[in-house]
């Protein structure tokens, strides 16, 4: 199952909706007034409410009384799938061969891997959903990039989970942008700064439930910049995988449902090439991830 | 004025307070049943009720009517002050004389400063109240250690404030003290692991409205380890003033009311004392700034 958060034409209030084979979705909130509570009615109610609220949603899709709650994907506003208390996590310098061009665009040692895992966070004020606008910020930097990301939604909550545990916590999948200003997230030292601009953390369109993700260790992923393929790779190439991710984040910090952690990039960032190129308003940015969907942004002046 | 977030005696309802001269507290959430919701009843409600809300609350200090609404001190349950919907922002490398003597103890010149601020964040679950435990998390860190902080709470939100328009967004201020997992730090590359453990971001006892801080650029602040004085200096050695710390963090990055930004330690900290020193479980550490008042929190083992 396919899930996402959006506003119903018309409407200004945010509904929670599954996929549907045709690939438009119904509405759980409008459903969850006609067959009852049991119906989740937000993406935090369903994380919450675990193999019990699935059961619901899938009784949901196969009754006739939802009849006339189904939306066109094209009617739709698509929103943040999810917004909890807290940042969203990401993980830096996780794909061998983005470690590499980093390196060789920084004058370091080709091969110098992190050998921990390199953690930071970009504010809520940075979430956008699908085909919301991304800004240039062109007044503060010159160099912004992209980075599309498989980014994994907890389920279960919990510290100190162990890899072999690691995928029971999770709800599903979903796809990051993670947008940054070089120029910035150089000059700060930390990337905070630079990663943490508001409407750089395109997320959605969807959270793909974890039962339909094999193993998300083996997902491709790509990106496009008008059409151009930047990036192209797979999630096998990720030095630190979804378990060791979740493990070593969860060590004496408590994980709590809904919580999204972004797992890295693989290489072919636009500030890596050669000469570096970097978006500009106009510029329509689609992030793939396999299983789960495109995430399709436009870059627009301010 | 002060105001805290506590829970009262025997309740599990967390109430707003304002200190009252005897340094017990009156409690706005019951004052606002009896003299309605004009008075806020949350710290959030304070923060964004502006200058209206401080009104109301200095009318119902005068009032009779809230006879029996004091609460002592030493019957409350301290909570942080305020919870928002994302990390907790704060500043590296702030004070000249701590940027020396982590130089030193790093063996990297010692006048080597900063030129722009290092932003990074604790998350929510970090947050501990007054008087609360801090977990000594002996099984993943060698080097536990403190950092008294004073920090911002932000009242009207925005994005590129400017340093002069800087202080009319500030609601007030309160203390933090940073633990930090000096070993989990260094060993991450970025901060947010080694700052972002369980009960690592200590906060309160109060926050101290803007109106009776003449400067927050000239307040001391002072650290003691179960008595014994470790860190005593002047938020006059910031090289980022409160000012500029609000304008950087807020270009191209939107801040919200109740946001909370700490703005860095002085010098004194463990890890940089000859030999090193960590905290340990039993350790009660006090962290003061002035004008606000003195943070207590016990480390347990855990």
């Amino acid at each position: 199952m396919k899930f996402a958060t959006f506003l119903p034409a018309q409407s200004r209030q945010p509904s929670l909706g599954v996929e549907t084979p045709s690939g438009d979705f119904l509405d759980l909130t409008a459903a969850a007034a006609v067959l009852g509570p049991v119906i989740p009615g937000s993406m935090a109610q369903l994380i919450r409410g675990g193999a019990a609220a699935i059961q619901a949603v899938a009784e949901a899709l196969a009754s006739p009384r939802v009849n006339g709650l189904l939306q066109a994907r094209d009617s739709l506003t698509f929103l943040p799938p999810i917004r909890t208390g807290k940042n969203v996590f990401c993980v830096g310098r996780n794909y061998r061969e983005h470690i590499i061009e980093g390196n060789r665009a920084n004058g370091r040692p080709e091969n110098q891997f992190p050998e921990a895992i390199e953690f930071f966070t970009k504010p809520a004020t940075a979430l956008v959903g699908h085909q919301g606008a991304v800004l240039r910020h062109e007044a503060i930097t010159n160099s912004l990039d992209y980075e599309v990301e498989l980014a994994i939604v907890i389920g279960k909550g919990g510290a100190n989970i162990r890899e072999e545990d690691a995928l029971q916590h999770v709800f599903g999948y979903t796809v990051v942008n993670d947008i940054t200003a070089r120029d910035l997230q150089k000059r700060h030292g930390q990337w905070f700064k630079g990663k943490g601009l508001d409407t750089s953390c395109p997320v959605g369109p969807v959270i793909t439930h974890h039962s339909a993700i094999a193993d998300p260790n083996q997902l491709e992923l790509s990106l496009t910049v008008n059409g151009e393929q930047r990036q192209r790779h797979n999630t096998n190439d990720m030095i630190f995988s979804v378990q060791r991710i979740i493990a070593e984040l969860s060590i004496g910090m408590t994980l709590e449902p809904g919580d999204i952690i972004s797992t890295g990039t693989p290489q072919g960032v636009g500030f890596a090439m050669t000469p570096p190129a970097c978006l500009q308003a106009g510029d329509v940015v689609r992030a793939t991830v396999q299983g789960i969907g495109t995430l399709e942004n436009r870059i627009v002046g301010g």
